[in-house]
């Protein structure tokens, strides 16, 4: 189905410009004629793809889950426990320009699915399922004595919003945190 | 000076209608229009008291800054060490309906402060001056033996962060996180 697929390529470009435009100037920033410009399209060939802007935002806050999760698969691959605990978190934390720029797009995002039910459902269930795997992978590692016998879920409940507080920081201010930072904290949640 | 005081009692009903418009619909929610027949006002009379909708903005973070801090200084009182830090991080925290309100308010002005520098500013101070009342406290907690004598820095930013990311869970999954687990995670953060 090359003409699909085509068109699934396209929207993904699209959406790759939008993050630039949200990621620069903010979401107030994204028109639809600029982003077509940006795209490279016409503005009457950009609703070819999108129907407007509401599913361009929709459209740009799943890309950024998906992107991650490619990372986190990547990342994580067969390990278990500490290791795949510990490269899980990796993706899910700013630690590179590629996942900074994603954190812009979710504060950016964050906002809108306040009042958007489809975006805060997809915000919370990409949430609910990190939770349930950096769980899983926490457990192991106390089975198999490379953490400490915590109150696991209590540890979880820190390390995840510290993941998600991250991506503020990330977004606002930066410098205040760096890489070396980030890797002490996730060492000192979980070494409670 | 009656006046002046009159026209800022003014300002901060008028910021009180703006809190809740965001609240409920969101920053998009936001036009002179309905805020001024929300606060009890004509279009034209409100411009008396903000120039536009950026300067409402700002206002309106800063007056969740401002009411957190007013909150602190009550509920900490003359406390030091453990007592104060606990007192402090439960200002910062969602744990009732007004701070969960500010956290939906601080939520969707993350977005345009990542393009405002005057927010951006404003928010990063705040941070930054919580950050080191939480670790003054935390030093003084360790010193009279309150709290294991552990790296305070590591301790300070995991507690920070996650009181940021905490904001986040309020706006946007309040059911998942509640107040019994918001003060455990306090604990873990804590007893490390």
């Amino acid at each position: 189905m090359p003409k699909l697929v085509d068109h699934e390529e396209r929207r993904r470009a699209i959406i790759a410009a939008a993050w630039q435009i949200i990621a620069d100037r903010g979401i107030d920033g994204i028109n639809m004629r600029d982003l077509a410009a940006e795209a490279g399209y016409t503005n009457g060939a950009l609703t070819h793809y999108f129907s407007g802007k509401d599913e361009i935002l929709q459209t740009a806050f799943e890309h950024v889950i998906y992107s991650t999760n490619l990372r986190i698969a990547a990342g994580v691959g067969r390990r278990r426990g500490h290791a795949a605990l510990r490269k899980l978190c990796f993706e899910l934390m700013p630690l590179t320009e590629e996942s900074t720029l994603e954190a812009r797009i979710a504060v950016s995002l964050w906002q809108r699915a306040m009042t958007d039910p489809v975006m805060v459902r997809v915000n919370n269930l990409a949430v609910a399922d990190w939770r349930t795997r950096i769980a899983g992978y926490w457990q192991e590692a106390v089975d198999v004595g490379e953490l400490p016998a915590v109150n696991v879920e209590r540890g979880v409940d820190l390390l995840m919003t510290a993941v998600i507080g991250l991506q503020v920081t990330a977004a606002l201010d930066p410098g205040s945190l760096s890489r070396k930072s980030q890797l002490a904290m996730l060492d000192a949640a979980l070494s409670r």
